[in-house]
Order: C-alpha cells, then structure tokens, then sequence
C-alpha cells in the first residue's frame, strides 16, 4: 500500500454488523486499520468472543475487536461504513451524527438504490461514496460470518467520477486481501448489481423458498430471470446506462457455481425480518417508469414481493 | 320445463364432489332429476347423511342422495357430469368407460382450458358439453358446500354451435334454481372465465395466501389483476375471440362483492391438495405462444405457481 494512502491511519467506523459490514470490516481490522464496530443485539457476543470469518479463501478470527454500543462511544471518524438494512435507513441521520467531523467520507455498500441519495439528503452528496458487493455471504450467528463465494467491492462516488479518496480505498481494501475495484459510475455499478439483486433474490421468495441453484434448475424460472435481467438493462439504458447483453450470461455463470447458496433476501425472509423490497425492487421500478419505461416482469415481482413480505 | 326436455328423465352421474358437483348435482336431485353421485373419500359420510347444501339464496338439506363407491356401479347414463380437479383427468379414460352407452353425453364443468378436448380425445368429441360456472363456492367438509355468491352455469357444445341437448340442459338446471345461460361458443365462454381465474385464483396463492378483498384492497395488485386480464383478453383476440374491455370493469365490480372469499385454489393450495396448475395457466399460455403472443404477466405467474404449487 502507497505510504501517502489516506486511509492508512483513518478512524473507520462500521455502522451495521450483518453479514457485509461484519466480513469488510473485519478484513478491514485483520489488515491493521483502526476498525470500530457499532453494534446492537450482537455487542456482548462480539465484546465476548471478537469476530470470526469463515471464507471460501481462508477462515481467520479476531478475538478482540472494538465493539460499541453507540456512535457517542465511538466518536468521529474519517470513513463511516454504512451496511445496515436499507429498510431502517431512518435511523441513520440520528446514528451517523456522532461520528462525523468535518471531513468524513461516508461509503454505503447497502443493497438497492436510492441510499446514497439519502445519505446525501442528510449529509451533503460530497461526503458520500457507494459500492457494491459482490459476494455470496451469510451470517451465521452474532460476530460469525461466512463468505462462501466471490467477495469483489466495486467502489464509486455518488456525485461523479472517483477522486484520490476513492483510489486510495480500493487499495487499502485490496492491501486487506479484498478484491476491490474503482467505478467510475457509481449509477452503472448499481444498476448492474441489479441484474442480480432484482431476479436471485425475488425469485427465491416469490417461487416459495428457493436458493439459487433450485431457480437455475428449473427451465422456466431461469428464463424468468434472464427476462428480468433484461428488463433491468432496459432501465439502466433508459438512463445512459449501457449494460451489455452478454452480462446476462455472465451474471448466470456466475450463479452456476454459487451452489444451493439463499440470497440474503430470501433469509431475512424466512426469519420474518425487513426485506428491502423498495430499495431493491421499487426504486428502479419507479426511475423506469419515471423514464416511460413499461417494466412488466420487475412491476409484478414487486407487486408480489411488497405483499409477501409484509406479513 | 318443457315436457318433451331430454332430460326430463335422463339419467345423470356426477363424477366428482367437490364443491361443484355436489353443488349443481345436488340442485338437479333436489328438482327431481335422476343423480348418481360418485364419490371416493367422502362415500360413508354422503351415504349416511346425503348433502347440506348452504346457499346465500336458501340452504336445503338432501337427507337421501344415491352415492356410489364406483362407476360400474353407476352404469350407463345419459348424461356424466365431470367436475373432478382437471389434475386428475387422467383417471377419467377408465373411470368414464362404464358410465358410457352410445349416447351419452359429457359435460365438463372444471375450471380452465383443455379438458373438453381431452375428454374428446378419449371419447369422441361428439359427446362433449363444456361449461364454466361463475360461483363463488366451497366445499366445508363432506357433503357440505356453500354457496357464497352468483351461482350461473354457462353451457355450449365443443365442437360448435348449440344443439337441441344443449337447450334442453340449460331448461333442465333452470328448472332445478340454476341461473343458466348457452354459449354460442364454448371457447370464447372459457376465455372469459379466464379472465377472473387466471388473476385472483393465481395472485390469491402468488401474493402470500390472500382473499379477493385482499388483492382487491392493495392498489398495485388490483392494477396487476386487471393487466393479467388484458393479457387473457388479447390471448382470446388471438383466436378469434372477442371480449370487450368493459369486460374487465365487470369482473372487476363482480370481485368486489365476493368480500374475503378465497379462490379455489388458494384452498386448494393451503390444504396441500393438486392445484390446476396447466389448465388454468399452463394452456392459455400455450395457446398464446402458440399464436406468437407473448403474455409476460401470465408467463410469470405461471412460472412461479408451477413452482409453489408443487412443493
């Protein structure tokens, strides 16, 4: 890693200990940077027994970690880290307030759209990156993680092109033994997250409880999310997002080799917790039709997932 | 009744008691007609108790009905009453067989398309009467039904135009408190059936386990019933079959009366039993494809009751 990196002795804090704010982080704090984990239901198990990540290229634990229970505690930092469901994003004005100063750059890595605009509504489009993760991880129990596949981030800023901040994440992302690219469109990154997000996880919960491999079995279901995937491009497109048609291919060989992987929506599902219907399914839906843009198969998933995942 | 109907003294059998056949059988027994009513699981308790039929027009009791355990016991008939689960038709080839002399007529009441052509493949397409009911109807337990709302029969021929049976049979179930109407063409009859099945049967099961008043209640899936049957509308244009918009209002407005009635299939489905998967949504979708229409919405709906029905 450059010397001159500007992360090397940043405070990060990580606001959303699920299963991608656990796994970065804690890459993140194996790496040597000053890691802080804000934590609510999992704070005493993590305080107790630190963090361990079980992964497809090495499992390793921290048996100590910095463990908070409030933002107070934690105090301003450089780089705040947002993972928390984007269905409590509420929270997140009153949460981040404390742990920023002047200069802190925000990163959501959170599923969907529309986040980073909403972090930008509350703290200014200057202070916020994005990124996705592409990565098959699950968490298995408070501080317990597992990445099973995969595990790139692709970072972007929200108000255009990537400044020496954004290139000096990905390096220190990659200096943790991270996968981490640069986007030079944060917009593009997403929709192209989508392509995945909108199909994989909607199909698991609207065909009845379906990991990936029980939707590439099934002939039709597979054809539904290529269609999917499609229509999404057709979005991206109708907002200069150009999406090649063989991303389809490769985002279905990609899930080829996933395995009986449950999308992450599908067990918030399953354990009666927040689906992020509307960051997922509802708000390229709205931007499309905000674009003339009929989208008949995302408007139905949608339909669909908005009821099945109230109850 | 006119005294020279042709069933006047005809003798029926109803193969299949579910809530329609025991329901319009049971209507024809109570007006005089000769019913045989063939039954499996629910033989002993319609034996000892006949049928309790609840009505929102009256309720009657038929504390005798003659009951069969099998078809050969039956004998010939003039007319079969076929009102099994279209899963199961391919019981009906022998199950039939008995039932059958020279002229004797079938008639199908089950829901969706192709089974008039399967029965015409097993037994001549002569034979074949074809029928959709438009009741809102449930079967509470042996020989108990209830008949929530509407109750019309609509009846035509197979392979064509309405004969003398056809009328007379009409005149029968009239006679016997049936509202009863000919169809000129008993393919348009099925495509407008359609029109309601294919929406409220499906979303009812896709959208989570929900009552018509539910899908009716939530704006998106009220929008997305009526964009299914403009799907159903164009796959009847398709062949032939003209059913004006204003036909969605009426279904519509029909719907909104039935307060929390649950479609068939979702009974079907949360009890665990076959659910008509192909002939309600498989078979208009062929018909469809076939004609090089493409119907996104059903496709999709299809594609995820084929997969939620099965599990």
């Amino acid at each position: 890693m450059n010397p001159n990196n500007i992360w090397q002795k940043a405070r990060i804090a990580v606001v959303g200990c699920g299963a991608v704010g656990t796994y970065y982080g804690a890459r993140l704090a194996k790496a040597g940077a000053d890691v802080h984990f804000l934590l609510r239901s999992d704070y005493q198990q993590v305080r107790q027994h630190g963090i361990t990540v079980y992964c497809h290229h090495g499992d390793f634990v921290l048996p100590q970690v910095q463990a908070y229970q409030s933002a107070e505690a934690i105090g301003p930092c450089d780089l705040v880290i947002v993972a928390i469901k984007a269905t409590a994003n509420e929270v997140l004005p009153k949460v981040l307030l404390p742990l920023l100063h002047e200069n802190t750059a925000i990163l959501t890595l959170q599923n969907g759209m529309g986040n980073g605009e909403f972090l930008a509504e509350h703290f200014g489009e200057k202070r916020v990156m994005g990124g996705a993760c592409f990565v098959c991880i699950n968490r298995l129990s408070p501080g317990v993680v597992q990445n099973f596949r995969h595990g790139l981030i692709a970072l972007g800023e929200l108000d255009g092109r990537p400044q020496q901040r954004t290139r000096d994440l990905v390096e220190r992302w990659q200096a943790a033994e991270v996968p981490c690219q640069l986007e030079e469109s944060l917009n593009a990154l997403l929709w192209r997250k989508l392509t995945w997000n909108v199909p994989f996880n909607g199909l698991a919960i609207a065909a009845g409880g379906m990991d990936v491999s029980g939707i590439l079995a099934d002939a039709k279901l597979a054809e539904l999310a290529r269609a999917l995937m499609h229509e999404i491009r057709e979005g991206a497109a109708a907002e200069g997002v150009q999406i090649e048609a063989d991303y389809v291919d490769f985002q279905m060989d990609r899930t080829a080799v996933m395995g009986p992987y449950k999308p992450s929506s599908l067990i918030d599902f399953q354990q009666g917790r927040a689906v992020e219907v509307e960051a997922i399914w509802g708000e390229p839906l709205r931007r499309a039709q905000a674009n003339g843009l009929p989208m008949p198969r995302l408007e139905m998933l949608y339909t669909l997932l908005r009821n099945l995942c109230r109850r």
